[in-house]
C-alpha cells in the first residue's frame, strides 16, 4: 500500500489507449491527484489580463502560473493516465474516493446559444455571456449575492478510464467508460466502479466541481483547480455494463424546496419547460437572467418524476430554498 | 372556512370541462376526498375470485364492496371534480395538501410489453405478469420480502383541474393543467400550485401510492385507496405555463445508495442503460426479475445528472440501500 502523488504536470486533454502512462499503481495504492480547472486555466488568464474583474478579495489568489499554454487538442485537462497493474478489461476498477480539496476560488458561467439547457431559448431573451467568480474559503458555503448562499460539496466531474476502441476521444461526452459524468454525488466517501477497456485500466480524474445542481444546467457548476485523493482496487471479472458507484448523499440537504415541472413526450423537452419558469421565479428575487442561470446550474436539481404515463413524461426541477436562507 | 367531505360516490374516469362539479367550495374551504385505487377496485375483484392469492393476514381486509362496476371509459377513477367559487382562468389553483391516509392494503405489478421503462426489454428475458399485495397497516414502512423493508411516504398520483379544450382527455398523461404527475415528493405537507384553465378550475384527485422512487420505473408504485384532505386557495393571475409546487422533502432518506449510470443521447435511453444493471444487482441478492422490477418502482430514483454533455448526457439510478438494513 503505497501513496503517490501526481502532479499537474501530467495532463492530458484526449481519452486515448495509447497514452504513456505517468504513473504505475498496486490495488490498495492511493494517489493523490492535482487536478486544474474545465477552462484549463482560461479564467484565470481572463482575470490576469483585466478581461475579467474579480472581487477585491479575490484579486491577490487569482494567478495564471499554474496554467502553461498547451498545444494539441482542447479538451478537459486531465490528470494521469495511471496504470493500474494486473487489472484486465472484464474486471472492474474500483475508486475509493477518500477526499476532495478545492482550490481557494472558484468560477460559474453562461453565454447565448453554448451548451446549457436553455442557451437557445434565453438568447433570444438577450442572455449575455457572463462569469461568476466564487470565494470557497469558507469551505462549507459560497456566497452568491447578499442574501444567497450555496452549500459546497465537491466532486470531480470527471473519471475514468481509457475506452478499447483507439483514440484520441474527446473528454466532453461521458461513455460507458466513465469519463465527463457530473454526477455530483462522487463525493468523498463514494466509491465509484468502472468497467474496464484495456491492460492496467489507465484512469484519469479533473474537472473538479465545488457544488452543482443534477443536471448542471448552465452547462457549468463551480468550477476549479484542487486536488482528490483516491484509492484503486480491483473486481475480478465484474462484467460492469456502465458505471455504478455507492454513496453517502443523495443530493439535498434543504429543509424546503420549490419544484417546477414539465409534462412532454420528450424528456429534453420536459426539462426545458420544468426549468424556464423556476429561473422566472429567481428573476422576481431580483436576479437577473444571467444570475438566475448560473444559480440554478449550481444548486437546482432535475429529477425523473415518471417515465411511464404515455404519451407524457414527467421531469421535475428542484430549488433548495436554504440558498435564500428560507429553508 | 368549510370543511366538506366528497366520498368515492363521486368518480369520473377522463378530464372533461363539461363534467357537472360534484361540489362547490370557495377559497380557504377544505375538502376531505375519499380515493379509490388505480385499477378502480381491479385488483381487489382478482382477490375476491380467487384469480389473485394474498398473504393470509391481508385476505380479510380484501373487499370488493367499494368498487362497483363502472360503465364508460376506462381510466384513473378520480374523485370530483371540485368548483372553486372565483377562480377563473389565468389564475393559480393554491392546493394544500393537509393529509394523505392510505386503506390497510396497496399492490404494485409489472408485466411484460406494458408500460413500464424496461418492460419490453425484459419480456425478452422472460418477465412475467405479477402483482404484488402490500400490508400498510404499520404506517412508515412495508415489508416486501425477508429484510427488505420499504418506506411509506403516501402522496396522490393525480391531482389536476380541466383543460380549456373541450374533452373528454384520458387521464394518464399528465399536462400543463397537472393530473397523473406521479410526483412522489407531493406528500403532506406541500403546497401545489396548478394553472387554470376553466372557471371554477374542476379540481380532481385520485391514485394514492403508499410509496414510488422518482420515475415509477415498473410503471406502479405501491397503489391503493385512502383519503386526501386538501385546502383550496386562488393566486389571482398567476399566468403560470405548468405546474410548481413547494414541498418539505427531496425525497431520499437513506443513509447510503448504490447507483447505477446511463450516458446516451437520448434521456430515455440512458434511463434504461442506468436500471438494467441496477435490477441485476437486485436479482444478485435473490430477488426474481419480477421483484427486482417491481421494488425499483417502489422506491429506486432517477436523477437527471447531467443535460450539457454533448453528445451523451446522464440520468442515474438511485436505490436507497436503507431498505436491506445496510444503510
Amino acid at each position: 500500500m503505497t501513496d503517490h502523488h501526481l502532479g499537474t504536470g501530467s495532463i492530458h486533454t484526449v481519452w486515448d489507449r495509447d497514452l504513456t502512462p505517468a504513473l504505475s499503481v498496486r490495488p490498495g495504492d492511493t494517489v493523490t491527484f492535482g487536478t486544474l480547472d474545465a477552462s484549463d486555466g482560461g479564467v484565470a488568464r481572463r482575470v490576469v489580463a483585466g478581461e475579467l474583474t474579480a472581487p477585491a478579495e479575490l484579486t491577490d489568489l487569482i494567478s495564471a502560473d499554474a496554467f502553461p499554454a498547451r498545444e494539441g487538442p482542447r479538451g478537459h485537462p486531465l490528470t494521469g493516465p495511471v496504470f493500474v497493474e494486473g487489472i484486465e478489461p472484464g474486471d472492474a476498477l474500483i475508486v475509493d474516493i477518500l477526499e476532495v480539496r478545492t482550490a481557494a476560488w472558484g468560477w460559474t458561467g453562461c453565454r447565448p446559444n453554448g451548451i446549457g439547457l436553455l442557451d437557445a431559448a434565453l438568447a433570444e431573451e438577450g442572455l449575455q455571456p457572463y462569469t461568476h467568480l466564487w470565494d470557497l474559503r469558507a469551505g462549507t458555503h459560497a456566497s452568491f449575492r447578499p442574501g444567497i448562499r450555496v452549500p459546497l460539496a465537491p466532486f470531480p466531474g470527471v473519471l475514468g478510464v481509457a475506452p478499447a476502441e483507439p483514440g484520441p476521444h474527446p473528454t466532453a461526452p461521458p461513455r460507458q467508460v466513465g469519463g465527463n459524468m457530473d454526477i455530483r454525488q462522487l463525493v468523498a466517501g463514494s466509491t465509484l466502479y468502472l468497467p474496464v477497456e484495456v491492460p492496467g485500466a489507465l484512469f484519469s480524474v479533473g474537472d473538479l466541481h465545488a457544488a452543482q445542481g443534477d443536471g448542471e444546467l448552465s452547462g457549468t457548476g463551480i468550477e476549479c483547480a484542487g486536488s482528490v485523493t483516491l484509492r484503486f482496487g480491483v473486481e475480478r471479472g465484474a462484467g460492469l455494463t456502465t458505471p455504478e458507484f455507492v454513496t453517502p448523499t443523495h443530493g439535498g440537504t434543504s429543509r424546503r424546496w420549490h419544484a417546477t415541472t414539465g409534462h412532454h413526450p420528450n424528456l429534453m423537452t420536459a426539462a426545458r419547460i420544468a426549468l424556464r419558469p423556476l429561473l422566472r421565479r429567481l428573476q422576481a428575487r431580483g436576479l437577473s437572467l444571467e444570475d438566475a442561470y448560473i444559480l440554478s446550474s449550481v444548486c437546482v436539481d432535475l429529477k425523473i418524476s415518471q417515465v411511464v404515463d404515455a404519451p407524457n413524461y414527467t421531469v421535475s426541477a428542484f430549488l433548495p430554498l436554504d440558498v435564500f436562507g428560507e429553508g
